[in-house]
């Protein structure tokens, strides 16, 4: 028995479809400790856009390692979080004309979530949080109770309440208008919807099984937010920086979020780190109402800053994020084509794509045959029933090619047996 | 204005008290941007056990950057893990009989705390949950809702629910018996407390105001939850790696608590990692119930094990932090007695030490003249009226000398105007 | 200032709109302290049934107080109980086919739903509730969460969770399939919708505006909750006891609800009483699980006997209601037609009958008018928008005819101003 | 099978204990159905204070229903609520200095304790509430939510939470000063009880096994929430109405509770009533923001204003109630010196007692061998452990002497088997 059998607990995932122990990583690339490469189209689950061990990133950290640069901060001010913050205004937040403040609610992706939802209920005095169906918004009880995957949610071991769900763009195949429901309810004195403080949306549901909710969607959202009075929050932890092209997945809606949450690729490196920004406005905490150990890590803020600089300052990276996109979405529209029968269906936008198939099991087995032949790929969706693709957005067009003709050979697999 | 005041939220907390940017750290040593040197006895709040960017640790660190060795991983098999594992076994849990099974929560101690809560209701399908008068456990909201500090309580903005707060050790300075009211509750069908699923307790509080619980008190504690049937989860984020002398703070009571909490020192180099420690008996979640994107973050791993290998591989630190913390000890045993009419209270275990002084305006005076001499320390307690020490533990008998001749001087400046 | 104004809560409502003083009352009217009658179309919000003072029902109540029959007697055996049950069974329940068992609850229509939610939580293992938009179902806590009003719910001081509003009969007239939204949400298992305990629904929704739910509605609603295994509850505490036509507004619906709440006009004189029904196998209560001081209240179950022995030993009541119903149906088409350019809308079934008004001003007015003329109606609806008739089952031709007359003049009177 | 065993749910409990159909009843005395008397020392669990169908409630009662005075009238204003209102601020309020405004808040003393909480969280804008060890408020959810027994609470279906049970007067027989957790736990910034709305507690604790509140713990009581601006609600349903001596169970202890709850005695002869007194400056409500079918049963107004006349104009039944409680406390003590071994506690205020058993079993065994010989009784306290007297105020000398002499000989025939 390994020691991850006797020692790790049964909670672990990924390592069941991926039995083996990687060692080395650089670019798209994972190697097993055997040396053998797997072309990583799963990529940290999102976390490393800028693919494994970035050179210009890793010679940035090392630097900063090797110059005993402050290490471990929480919120106390150094010169890496400094230029941190200067590069996201001038790069990143300015360009954009986002006028946000920056909190750091702690390493990960559910703190970010945490610290928007409590900051929303602070400033509105309102307990009740819209979230929509198939959302995923991280483990921690705040966040837990605004995710929908119902296996994730038993294990709560406590009822999730304040939140209730709304359908998802093309939730119902436009079967009913957009926020029909949803706004009849709100204006609804006798609806029994207690009156939202928030919305919490991602602009594209990855972990919800690639469902890209149209722009006019979401400039919906955001107008319908302001008729009531209610905060929005874009939970980009998976979808931002960059995953769809621009640097938010909510950029080309032209909305303005109230809360936007970040962590994931935010550093670059794969470094914990998270961000919430908030209308100057909604910055009503007292100091330490919310905190944690680990929100100054200036190793992350060196990758975090240096990938902005190296990726955000100009528009190269979004361009080739689409034009990569456009790539897999046609390659997809083959595949589903190809198999009229299997009522396929291709999903996503920029370099976050999927097929969703019949079933988890076919899905599931389609990953299994990539990984075979060398590909990592995971599935999604509320029954795993989407194939799904977050590749590094470095990733080279051969690459590219050469992944999609592992896809191609792993659905036939599966499909024609 | 500067970019912190420009673009950081009115939450940030240190810097406040300590308004300078620092940038380089080594050892026991901040250094701010024009150079000046702080003594740290503040240690990322317990994060920074090892000292700053510690020798051993960095090379070891920079060494798997160099080699390109994997960064992050989520739950996948890697070396850095297997290594990590291995060692923690050899060198931690199999020494001291203790058969632990590990889960990755997450990178901080509230993912570490929040893993243990939902395990605990879902292995007794109960939803209540004891916790102590001034606990701290964190700022999501699980681990919120069993913290006792009440301006962090009001920032949930949802009424936390499920926990009842019991006097922890010395509440109440022995005009009560030890859980006289917690088992009388217990026992009682009529008392109206709902059967809890789990008891979370810190060996010795920290935020609290380093409260040493006796270990005699904690042994009764375990009894009891054992005569009731109910979980003992001890979060040891803070108090853990050799922060109070042993390992684990509440290996001298005897005790094996079903669920155990570490994070902040335990990767060592101020790297987010946090471990939720459980009876294989309790290994009963579904692969995937609990996840998140930054639990397999190897740098951590890596520097987890090299401060595993150097420091718990005998008993040095132990002893050297046991014989450190009777110097604190017995240099606050000549304050208090310095300052009669003061009322002060010299409290804590190890390196985890504190003065009580009779308001929090007066710990924080005696810390802003600490600060002025080139001393980071920290006010704790409910209404920061607690000076709080935690060094590194690997500081020199020359720096606390140095660090205890300041606090001398800063106590003076304070109590003597 | 009178001994109203001084003692009694600001809470009062119904002496706001009409402020006199009652003294006695007959069949449908009630005749204030200076002898002025009211013609009753309220009758006691369809606690009164059988109208004020029934003379049968009054001689069997004076016959039991004259005899020193037992008032009160909790949950003991009495005669008056067990001729109530034994009239109830043979007379309501076998004729219909519904094999269902009694719980007294407690002494009102709070408590049916209270005692049915508690029963459903504990036979399913689930907290949550699904009930409707615009839904009434009491004011203790239990029934508030699932009633929809606003203002009724902000009094609870307390977030009312475990309950998710799905759209009642006709709530996008016709705009949405019926229950699209809420057979996706259970079939969908990342939808976040808490697996429901039960369903909880009116027949007609009373407070909620007189809507009165298709039978067929009700008979998809009855198979949606067999295909997923959700408790059926059917409030019938205002709409039962013969107020749409047969005893149970469902009958007609060819459906039996797992649990059925009944209540008002059920003890036939005004005096408390209330049942929950239940299908012998949800009987799993301890005994004294649920009790109450009020649940065995002799008198009540004395005229409640004489109500069913009088009034459904055949169906002559039903068919009258029924007649009556369709009297006011066309009464209002008229009123409806006269003012087409009002938008009015006539609504309900049997003796539960409306008409929407554009706003709860004009409705109010309209209510106003009539009271000057001698009549009692109130509204109802989210915004009292509409304007509510519940008169007395036995009300007589003449005397419906004279209350549509006042009515027609009241419109007019508002209308044409 | 009889009806009952065919119909009547297996929640019923009374009637398991005393297997007989009773018919008639007057004063002390109930008959079953073939003529049986029994002693009625259980009283409608309080409800029957001025004893069964007290002959001068009777006639007033009977008077009403012959002239056809309104039976049911919501809140609307009718003449027998003004003449209760009138009797009940002449004879109860003003001569006892209390100057509160009166709720109606629906037929049981459930809803009593409903609307008090549902108003003091809605003047205080705090969720939270202190309730003690072996409360017992009522059944349905918010009620229930104070209430100690566990089974009960079990039957919720969902967490009860909101509630911090503190002990009660007496629950640590001195071993801890009064109120020293609470008030700690109210001072301390850290102690993690969420800020108290209201504290709710009994004069005398019924079903929590005859628990009497020390008058200067009352006292206490009221001087700690004035402290800390937390809202008194004395729950008056059992105790209230004279049971104890004084029509209040908390005037001696010279205090006025911000709202008071009361019941079951209130109409005096067994119908449904309940009445929240509160504080002028709490009248806060919105008109119809807590309303309910059942607040203004005339028939309950009239022998409620007869009882009040008949007896609270002078003070003959408080001092005939303390005279005979006594009786009963001497005859009490001579039982419990009689049988040393079995450690016996007698228990109780006014003509509210009891006698504590050391189990269920044996106090369950005694109230059987009570009825064997005539005489009912039930039991009390969290595991049933305590014989419990509620007998009417108005039984003669002789039948306390009867009753008193059948639980010598039940007490003998169980102690002495």
């Amino acid at each position: 028995m390994s020691i991850f059998e006797e020692l790790e607990s049964e909670v672990r995932s990924y390592s069941r479809g991926w039995p083996v122990v990687f060692d080395r990583a650089q670019g798209s690339w994972l190697h097993d400790e055997s040396g053998k490469p797997y072309l990583d189209f799963f990529a940290g689950a999102g976390a490393l856009n800028y693919g494994h061990n970035n050179p210009q990133l890793k010679q940035a950290l090392i630097d900063y390692i090797q110059r005993d640069g402050v290490t471990h901060a929480l919120d106390m001010f150094t010169v890496a979080k400094r230029d941190f913050l200067q590069t996201f205004r001038d790069k990143v937040l300015d360009p954009r004309g986002y006028g946000y403040k920056v909190v750091f609610p702690g390493p990960g992706g559910a703190n970010a979530v945490e610290a928007a939802l409590k900051l929303a209920r602070k400033v509105t005095g309102k307990e009740a949080v819209i979230n929509f169906t198939n959302a995923f918004h991280g483990m921690t009880l705040g966040a837990l109770s605004v995710t929908g995957n119902s296996m994730k949610r038993g294990g709560a071991g406590v009822p999730l309440v304040h939140a209730t769900p709304m359908p998802y763009d093309k939730y119902f195949d436009g079967a009913m208008p957009d926020f029909l429901y949803f706004e009849k309810l709100l204006e609804d004195s006798g609806s029994g919807l207690n009156e939202p403080a928030a919305v919490i949306v991602e602009g594209v549901q990855g972990e919800g099984g690639i469902n890209a909710a149209r722009l006019e969607w979401l400039k919906g959202l955001d107008d319908l937010c302001k008729r009531h009075n209610i905060l929005l929050i874009l939970d980009d932890v998976q979808m931002g920086c960059g995953r769809t092209g621009p640097f938010f997945s909510f950029e080309d809606a032209g909305i303005t979020p109230d809360i936007v949450c970040l962590s994931k690729s935010i550093s670059g490196y794969g470094i914990p780190m998270a961000l919430t920004l908030i209308k100057p406005e909604l910055d009503v905490w007292e100091p330490g109402e919310h905190n944690g150990t680990f929100r100054g890590i200036s190793p992350a803020f060196v990758t975090a800053k240096e990938a902005i600089d190296v990726y955000w300052s100009d528009d190269a990276l979004e361009k080739s994020t689409k034009a990569k996109g456009e790539r897999i979405a046609s390659a997809f529209s083959g595949i589903v084509e190809a198999y009229p029968e299997a009522n396929l269906i291709a999903k996503g936008r920029g370099l976050a794509r999927g097929i969703e198939f019949g079933s988890g099991d076919l899905a599931g087995r389609v990953c299994a045959e990539a990984f075979a032949r060398g590909l990592l790929m995971e599935t999604s969706g509320p029954d795993g029933e989407v194939m799904k693709l977050l590749p590094p957005l470095t990733l080279t067009d051969d690459e590219l090619t050469q992944g999609l003709s592992i896809i191609d050979e792993s659905v036939k697999a599966v499909l024609t047996k």
